[in-house]
């Protein structure tokens, strides 16, 4: 079975939260980071118990490795501790690495990430580089169902500057496309192999939208409409100031799409009551966290079935 | 002083190669694979031997990522580690993690390769997602004289899927130029700021040319003359099919740009004579590279001098 029909699965049963782990000491109870016996320590304790506290709310859970990184080596300790605990749940994990090399070292970084010590069951990967650098990962779908996102689409002010590019070229059909375009249609044909149960590729892609409005969800709808293969993981919630009714844009069915928000959750108990307390705890931010997915599952839920058969009511 | 200075020093006294210590456990005498407590153990030996036997003969070091990630937690210890003994010879060291991500995540992974346990001298990054997930390397430049190398023209087979895709933006003067153009041009704007005494910006390019011939030749000095600005770290040497000739047309009087050679270094060992011999150890695999280093710097330096003095003649 594909991860990414578990993923459809764990969507249907859960909702669509993908909860962001990029986990920064900052983020903790004071207390808690005081008792452990370093920052990265700290921060496994802190993962597990979100974790343990929203695994029943959640679709599936995603780490930034840049936030174990900066810890340096005992910071990919706890990185690689997180995973395993993620994953011995029966949870799903997404590592967001957005790797893109030459073929080669894609085979490595395969190797890396979907084996060993890094194991994820998905990753998230940059296409500059082109096809070769994403067909080693493909080769993970038949034995081992692994899935990746691939950046498409993403919301921060920088897509202005490439992703968002028309391109011209009137030969291949691409003439009024914006690269963005171009990308999401080239990585469904190099998935278009691997189809599963639920009608999604074994690998979708990365696709948010900036700012709400009619512009904003005309342009989800495009897309959503364009790459109709592929699963979306939806960056941008919360903190980023992505919405619900943002986010629904993207559903198709009430499915086919989960959708990140990381510091909205794990900074969730800063903003609760009695959070500011000096005896909050991981149990204490672990509930407040939980209350914040299932708030933000509840209304996701709400704006797809707001939005009509199209986005929501059709599941 | 920016390490791009330091670089285009380094050129000057030692020539044009960066070794590429892209060390896989399989390219290692087997002796010395057997005696060491692991594979990472031994790689980091075996780095220690080539740096030694080079230093005085390349330009710089670049470090593959995926090839120690591949090795987990361990391998990442001898990536640390071949680090520290690179900078701690005085040699300069490029990181080649090809990171591209948001602006609050690019800034933890430059703590992150910047400073502490990764911290390296240049990276390499991937320009996908925008100026934002540059901009935040760049502030490294004023106190620590970082510098990084953005993928702009690669020399895989994938680069024709998305790099060299023609934009159509007539109101924005892109119109006809290719993707890779328009990331170069953002880029040397991005850094124009940090220019250096060598005349280089802090910040350079990945540019390859894939093939020989004059459509390569043709295409390299029109990149070489669009971004006379950038220095450029040059992939593709040796294993990968590039030539000497072909590495001097992206040269700028005799200088302006590294010449990466990975595997042609790493494994001469096993084409020299007594390679194949039980006894062959790191000190045999490490003057075999050094003759290779050697090897390829008379080359690229005699095609700088055939060139005239637009490619090497004029230094």
């Amino acid at each position: 079975m594909f991860n990414m029909d578990r993923l459809y699965d764990a969507v249907e049963a859960r909702g669509h939260v993908c909860v962001g782990l990029d986990t920064a000491p900052e983020y903790l109870p004071p207390k808690e980071r005081r008792a452990a016996s370093g920052d990265a320590a700290a921060v496994l304790l802190f993962n597990k118990a979100i974790v343990d506290a929203t695994a029943d709310a959640a679709a599936c859970y995603k780490l930034q490795i840049a936030c174990y990184e900066e810890m340096g080596l005992e910071g990919l300790r706890a990185y690689s501790e997180t995973l395993k605990f993620i994953r011995s749940c029966g949870a799903l994990a997404i590592a967001d690495i957005k790797r893109g090399d030459i073929a080669d070292t894609a085979e490595r970084y395969a190797r890396a990430h979907f084996a060993g010590e890094f194991e994820a069951d998905f990753v998230t990967l940059s296409p500059y580089m082109g096809a070769d650098s994403i067909e080693p990962w493909l080769s993970y779908v038949p034995e081992k169902g692994k899935g990746a996102f691939v950046l498409v689409r993403t919301s921060n002010r920088g897509m202005n500057d490439f992703e968002n590019l028309t391109i011209d070229q009137g030969d291949t059909g691409h003439r009024g496309h914006r690269l963005y375009d171009v990308v999401g249609e080239r990585l469904a044909g190099l998935a278009s192999k691997y189809r599963g149960d639920s009608g999604y590729l074994a690998f979708g892609a990365v696709v948010g939208v900036n700012g709400s409005g009619p512009a904003a969800r005309k342009e989800a709808a495009r897309i959503r409409k364009n790459l109709g293969d592929l699963f979306f993981l939806v960056p941008g919630y919360g903190a980023q100031g992505g919405a619900a009714e943002d986010a629904a844009a993207l559903l198709a069915r009430g499915n086919g799409a989960v959708v990140n928000a990381s510091r909205s959750v794990l900074k969730a108990w800063m903003g609760a009551a009695g959070g500011g307390a000096e005896d909050a705890g991981n149990g204490f931010a672990a509930e407040a966290a939980r209350r914040a997915v299932v708030e933000m599952r509840d209304a996701i839920r709400a704006a797809a079935m707001a939005g009509g058969p199209a986005a929501g009511g059709g599941g």
